[in-house]
């Protein structure tokens, strides 16, 4: 992979503001970031986005939007206002979209808690449109169908994005939420434009917390030249992000994380 | 549920010999038991067979034969042996099906692997015809894919099935692999004589160790009582397996284990 299509995810080193993380990828020439909501919170909204522009740095999406499924706990009207602030902070730090984490299974219905995100993304949808922002919905593993999100397969993805039918809304692919499903990597010669983004990281074992065991790539067993091919000669065009979420790395100095994500990703 | 159903799988009191198995059934009448291999082989194959006839109980599975997918690493003329005297320790103690875990991704080919759980699972059918015994095979969480099975979905086993072809290789269903999958529970009415175990436990966080952190019926997420209408709607007429691997369980007095356990059955 050329480091110019590498962008660092803020999870990556968890605890770093957005000075840092605009440093960090600056001195290695990564050509692009992908900030979570709180760190730009903790700067304000029109300071980050001038950190930003300032920077020369491509954003390659915002983490993160969505948690859809509150609704059906009657927490609906703040779930969509909140939403329509993160369309609107994707739109001022030029993010090239937005990344939906739609929401976990909820009234213990796999089926209900993704007809709920159906329409919830439908709905944001018509916002993102009119705010010319991008919406990338993202399957999670299975693992975190619980917590995070019912929706988590490509497949279901792709019945979604066919039932909206939006310009704006894509999916984004995370090798380490849909590795391990065959259908998954076979579906992406016919995505193609609507594949809005791409993470990589690695699986590793054990799982100790669900949200926080990832690897570093080239540490676990997912094909990533396998995907990378897929995935660009499928014709995407953007940023791979490398976002792993890990008490391993979150230990570790920012610097020594980010030369060993740059030195892995140049790997794959 | 009824008690008549409940089969006590030995990995819920895991540590537990076949003598205390049986004791620990017998005394709340509980109709069947699983042991796992190691019990049998603790005692010796056919003075397990004799301890298990004379107590009569029933029982509901022998786990665990399968992990085809070392065939891939060279391993596969063991592999296979050992498969074979699996189905011959089933075939003695009268259980009514052999549970398969069908063995990791290998080659970081998750499609790869199912063609070769598919090839073994088809070779060993014709053994177990020939010894009148059952297959299940076992579709696991995909949180278990690098270690396990990549046998993750309801989906990837009928189509399995629907290549063997098979009247003695079916499926075991086990709540905590496959209640994320809404496709998966949308497919029990067609399968009907096809399932040939039924495991029950409950999807709890967080995940420490991906192996021991499940969670007793009704303190987690999964609708228990919709899968057993699902399951026993479908025609299915066997035990319920009670498998809790959990280290939070294990800790406990079996005793104690097996009394929540009961009452939990009793009451999904």
């Amino acid at each position: 992979m050329d480091l110019g299509r590498m962008s660092l995810n803020s999870m990556t080193v968890k605890g770093v503001g957005l000075a840092d993380l605009i440093r960090l990828s600056k001195d290695r020439d990564i050509p692009a970031i992908a900030p979570w909501r709180d760190l730009i919170a903790d700067v304000g909204l029109s300071h980050a986005a001038r950190m930003i522009r300032s920077s020369g740095l491509r954003v390659s999406s915002l983490c993160r939007g969505g948690m859809f499924t509150h609704e059906a706990n009657g927490d609906g009207q703040r779930s969509m206002q909140d939403n329509r602030r993160a369309v609107d902070e994707a739109y001022e730090i030029g993010a090239e979209c937005l990344v939906l984490v739609c929401g976990p299974v909820t009234h213990r219905s796999p089926r209900g808690s993704l007809d709920i995100i159906r329409d919830a993304v439908g709905e944001l949808s018509e916002y993102a449109l009119r705010a010319g922002v991008r919406l990338a919905i993202e399957p999670l593993h299975p693992m975190l169908a619980a917590n995070r999100s019912a929706l988590c397969t490509v497949r279901q993805a792709t019945d979604i994005l066919a039932s909206i039918d939006s310009p704006v809304t894509g999916i984004c692919i995370d090798v380490y939420h849909v590795w391990w499903d065959p259908e998954a990597i076979e579906a992406i010669p016919d995505l193609a434009d609507a594949i809005f983004g791409f993470h990589v990281s690695d699986w590793t074992l054990p799982i100790n917390g669900e949200l926080e065991s990832r690897g570093m790539m080239g540490d676990g067993c997912i094909d990533l030249r396998g995907w990378a091919d897929a995935v660009y000669g499928a014709g995407y065009g953007g940023f791979a992000e490398v976002e792993v979420l890990s008490a391993h790395w979150w230990s570790m100095p920012p610097e020594v994380v980010v030369d060993t994500a740059v030195e892995r990703f140049l790997a794959i």
